[in-house]
């Protein structure tokens, strides 16, 4: 039985509406948005990366998937393995902690239990948040509603790479893999006008195909229209090559949400200096097509990463091998 | 730093007022019960158990925080990790599939998240449970409250040992111990009246001894009012040394709960032929007393497991070290 038969059959499982197919990323219960998101030494980390910086992004991307519903954080449960003597963990609390003090996430719970020696850690974390009058499911959008994008792509992806390259690299484009800052405000803003919003960790043109999937359309992205940050074009420029390994680099947590073609963000009063940009649309049936410059681009034979299995475990040079 | 002052650590973070300062297995918000419990290969299962055990005691031991605050069941989100073909986790599923169909409890969410090559598997839940119009905490006892104790304790560690000298046993004892039934007819039953309560899952010795450092009170058991099950008493006989295995052993998931001493819960009609018993009383001040019929009893070295650390680990003769 194969990894994908597993989730096949985890889907049937969860017949509950309250799961919402497992297709959403999010439950919701009782009016609080609930999810779940665990990380993997040598999978989701590498055993160098500084442990505060994986305790912050083991909350970030919890709080991203509340940030895609437009949900205020609530609590948090952290499921904590001891492995060794306690050092790295303890450094890993105080990203911990930074995080949720910065996003005014209450720790109210979770367990924490001893590895055997030498196994690979293993960190899950469960965040509640409280839901606004509309959650935006991934499977609302309609046809023609413009897709649109909070935030840049690309950064952390060209982050995991210069760590590739060198363990020891440093500065935003690194930041913005190991320590991604979920959009909770924007969430909270767009949410109310949007009819399917979700956020984009696994790369955008496999996110974006999975919203449109979930509504029943097509989606049409305008590679030139994506937007890049400063140091993502100094490091690779902005040309199709750079834009298409942004499209489709994971661990962005920025936000994809279709809208009425009517409704205008640009005018909404978005906080943390948030850039939305309108990067395509949902269609009549198809399924993805991307143009540059509104030529049609042939489609790369990777459009993101599929179940997360994210950095060191799919590059052979990757120095997850050398871990003890 | 050690353990314990990870857990320090985590108990000053988790300052919130609905984590009841992580002393109480769960969390309560918005009128939800909410609790994580994670288990690992190798720590809190064998290699060679049924993985379809398996996967109902994670749900077994995660409803048992629900039934220890008279909560009913109303979500879970599973953190599933792949670790190998998928086999054992196809036959892992089947196990949590049984034990949910079984207590009504809805998968709702989770993460599936692959694991390097040979690690051991780190599984774990979340659950979410609809609070009653009372959520006893551990610390509502007062002295001079009657201990009650639903089910019968030791079934479970003597399951383990049976497994520790022989992979193959099977039976009542073993069954104890891979697939503990929660008492959430129970719970609901008794929560109302309950001062203090909550399940019984490292040794009743030691989590009595919780309740009461949670309550500022002492705690006074009689060793033979301890219930036992014909299956243990076959097993160990009923003196006083098979008493105190039972009174230290782990994993039994019973309820412990300190009513006022005019409550009478031998009168409540409890679901699931649960056995209610008298076992002992909370007193002022001091800590733990024991007595066999009245007289007092030496307290044992150790009175049940620090941080559900529970059996391979704990022995050496374990087949764990046997894992490749």
């Amino acid at each position: 039985m194969h990894e994908s038969e597993v989730i096949e059959r985890l889907r049937r499982i969860a017949s509950a509406p309250e799961a919402r197919g497992l297709t959403d990323d999010v439950a919701l219960i009782d009016g609080l948005v609930v999810s779940h998101d665990s990380i993997a030494e040598g999978v989701h980390f590498f055993p160098f990366d500084p442990p505060a910086s994986v305790g912050w992004k083991l909350v970030g991307v919890n709080l991203s998937d509340l940030a895609a519903k437009g949900a205020s954080p609530a609590g948090a449960l952290l499921s904590l393995t001891i492995s060794g003597d306690g050092e790295w963990e303890s450094e890993f609390l105080t990203g911990i902690e930074q995080a949720c003090e910065s996003y005014g996430l209450p720790l109210i719970g979770g367990d924490t239990i001893a590895l055997p020696k030498g196994a690979p850690r293993v960190l899950g974390m469960t965040v509640l948040g409280r839901a606004g009058e509309h959650v935006p499911a991934r499977s609302g959008g309609h046809a023609g509603d413009v897709l649109w994008l909070v935030g840049t792509v690309g950064d952390a992806a060209c982050g995991l790479q210069l760590l590739l390259d060198d363990a020891g690299s440093a500065g935003p484009l690194v930041d913005s893999y190991r320590r991604p800052l979920p959009l909770l405000g924007p969430g909270q803003a767009i949410g109310p006008l949007a009819r399917a919003m979700m956020d984009v960790s696994d790369g955008l043109l496999l996110d974006a195909t999975r919203l449109g999937d979930a509504s029943d359309c097509g989606v049409e992205i305008e590679l030139a229209a994506l937007p890049l940050s400063p140091a993502f074009v100094e490091a690779r420029g902005d040309g199709k090559g750079a834009r298409l390994f942004a499209a489709t680099g994971g661990d962005d947590y920025v936000l994809l949400a279709a809208l009425p073609p009517d409704a205008d963000p640009e005018t909404l009063c978005l906080p943390q200096a948030a850039r939305i940009t309108r990067i395509g649309a949902l269609t009549a049936g198809g399924s993805l097509s991307l143009s540059w410059n509104g030529a049609k681009v042939e489609l790369p034979e990777r459009l993101g990463f599929e179940h997360s299995g994210k950095s060191a475990e799919q590059d052979p040079a990757a120095p997850v091998a050398d871990r003890p």
